[in-house]
């Protein structure tokens, strides 16, 4: 491992995460793979709780994701645990692996009394190497559990993280006040990378499964989440929304009740802010970058320009170095192949509009958009000049420190 | 710029490519850009040539690829000069781009007393800054041509290239022996990235215009020479192919005649040579790595996963650290969402087959990986287990080096 210091993009402290009732957390150093620290995380659920789950869209998925593909369709959604494991991400390891992801969901539910198909489990960590569940079995009848464990559960999930990711809201629901927090990890660039990206989401809300799957699925696929979404990443990439129904509502049986939009809107911005800062703490990033693509043919379109442009090294490098390569962003566009009116085409950089015309905008502040630059919070808005699709998007720059992290991380 | 040294990967020499009878080149310095440095290229060509292109798909092309397909369109593909240019591309200059595009073909045709349109021209370099076309058509009358120019040409046409890029080869056409010459230029990681990939190719077989233009499609097609074919990088890249039709045999009217055979074969040669140079002066590149993918649902399917696992930077930047990361080969098979048999799939990697039924082969001999990994030439094959198809891609690796000569390329 690499040596890796806080990334400067980081948020200044931990947000406050408040209690859910009976739902507890706990984390433990169990020597999976790293020495000294937390790697084993439990999570346990009260009766009722159910589960809503979204995952890597990889034909070559962990255990642990085909393992929570299966408890989700034995138990129709009912959860009273998760399980989650930083050091090893039980990726290619065979029968033995779903061997493995079963036997630590039989542990947990053996200690709660519940089904093993009742338990979730995740992994993250090095491929192609046999997870020592016995590790984690051992580890899971000791564990201290509070309901005040938030933030040590989101420092017991992380691998190449350097900072812990959560964050909190509150929602009316049908009168009731609920809470909505979530804990994520991730680090690498993502998409198109293979970083794993994990979300956790608990509320106390009263949804039903089937409205909560639903809820879900709507949520990670709007732009305003973009690094959520796709889960087309690692082959362990995992978002889990947890409802115990304990807020005292009437339960929600339908996605498209009314009564949900107040939640629904908190549930993006949580997962919003959680898909911000897994971008913040990118592999050796200095620089947040914020792509926004309007006038688009459609929404889909928007956001291959704007991936396109957001993927693409050469943007990432030339913003690495601060330079003003706006040519760069031109040429990301070009290559996607969607549909563009070069004449009306717009790049605005650093608030600077540097195109007109189908060339460059003559008389465009060079020396503001420098000083931009020079910040660590670039924006990138593009407008194609042909529709009203619009995407945002967001990265990081691609510097030394990515190639150092990377270069050296097996070893 | 960045000073930068000569690629490690590079061949030992420039080979000894052989006067095209009548096809005459020279360079010059004309401080387009560079100081010091022979930055403009014209070749001519006898007449009764004619001249076939394959362009980037860019749907933002520089003002020289509209100006060579209005030619072509124009000529019927006859040609008499090529003239190329470092150090502006000709990108995004508005109508003024094509204009000067234009007004550079015309001082080319005025000294050849021929057409405008039998003129090709090319730019490569920073992408928005208006070319000084003043100073190109300043420079043509007053070049130096011979036969015996290649090597001059081809040192002319680099960028940011750290060696001039070569191929040559005989073919049997008819009972008659032809040369085919071919310089090319590009030394970024090319596609995904942007850098601008250009390839001349000249000949002297007789070959009717329509012939050599299908010709031409079907070998950049050809999955040997995938960094040559997609031609979908840039907003510049550029292959033409010359033919002066000298050497004496009657001339071939039909792509499919088999007198071509041999011809099409020998080009596929060159051209596949010139692709891997431009990978072997890849940006910071340290390793040729060889991708071939079998087994997979079909050719398009192979080719896609071959790209995912090539353009990987966490594949990449493994191999630059000489990290026998396996694992992340698995995980950019696993994310193009190719029809694959996990429990088939194998992954050799450095002659050492690492997977079997669906997970790490015990017993693999990771000292001989390693010892691999230490070397310049990196080969990665996979089988998909599914089916015939197959195809092989040629990248390198990243290093710091992409990162220092990227984050400071326009400054």
């Amino acid at each position: 491992m690499v040596e890796t210091t806080l990334s400067p993009l980081a948020p200044a402290s931990f947000p406050s995460l408040p209690a859910i009732a009976a739902v507890r957390l706990g984390t433990v150093a169990a020597g999976i793979k790293y020495k000294d620290r937390p790697d084993v995380t439990f999570v346990t659920f009260p009766e009722g709780t159910v589960v809503a789950g979204v995952f890597t869209r990889s034909l070559t998925p962990g255990a642990p994701i085909q393992w929570c593909r299966d408890a989700l369709a034995a138990s129709g959604g009912a959860c009273r645990a998760l399980v989650v494991n930083a050091g090893n991400s039980n990726v290619f390891t065979g029968e033995e692996g779903y061997d493995a992801s079963a036997e630590t969901a039989r542990a947990a539910a053996g200690l709660l009394g519940c089904a093993a198909e009742t338990v979730m489990v995740s992994s993250t960590g090095v491929i192609g190497v046999p997870l020592p569940y016995e590790k984690i079995v051992a580890a899971l009848p000791s564990m201290a559990l509070s309901e005040d464990g938030w933030e040590a559960a989101a420092r017991g999930i992380m691998t190449t993280d350097t900072f812990p990711k959560g964050a909190t809201a509150k929602a009316l629901v049908d009168g009731a006040v609920v809470t909505v927090n979530g804990i994520a990890k991730g680090s690498g660039m993502i998409e198109p990378n293979m970083a794993t990206m994990l979300a956790y989401v608990v509320t106390d809300a009263a949804i039903a499964a089937p409205a909560l799957d639903r809820l879900l699925r709507d949520v990670t696929a709007r732009s305003s989440t973009p690094t959520t979404v796709d889960s087309d990443t690692s082959a362990s990439d995992t978002v889990l929304l947890f409802a115990t129904g304990a807020a005292g509502h009437a339960r929600i049986e339908d996605a498209d009740d009314p009564r949900l939009d107040d939640f629904r809107d908190r549930l993006e911005g949580v997962m919003g802010d959680l898909a911000r800062q897994v971008v913040r703490d990118g592999e050796g990033a200095t620089k947040f970058i914020t792509v926004t693509v309007t006038g688009a043919e459609d929404d889909a379109a928007a956001k291959k320009v704007a991936k396109s442009i957001a993927n693409s090294p050469l943007v990432k490098t030339a913003i690495a170095g601060e330079d003003a390569n706006w040519g760069r962003i031109v040429m990301a566009v070009g290559k996607t192949y969607e549909k563009v009116d070069p004449t009306k085409l717009s790049v605005v950089f650093g608030g600077q509009r540097v195109t007109e015309n189908g060339r460059v905008r003559t008389g465009y502040d060079e020396a503001a958009l420098t000083g931009h630059l020079k910040g660590s919070e670039i924006d990138i808005a593009v407008d194609l000049g042909v529709g009203g699709g619009r995407a945002t998007v967001w990265t990081c720059d691609l510097t030394h420190g990515y190639i150092a992290i990377n270069a050296d991380y097996r070893s």
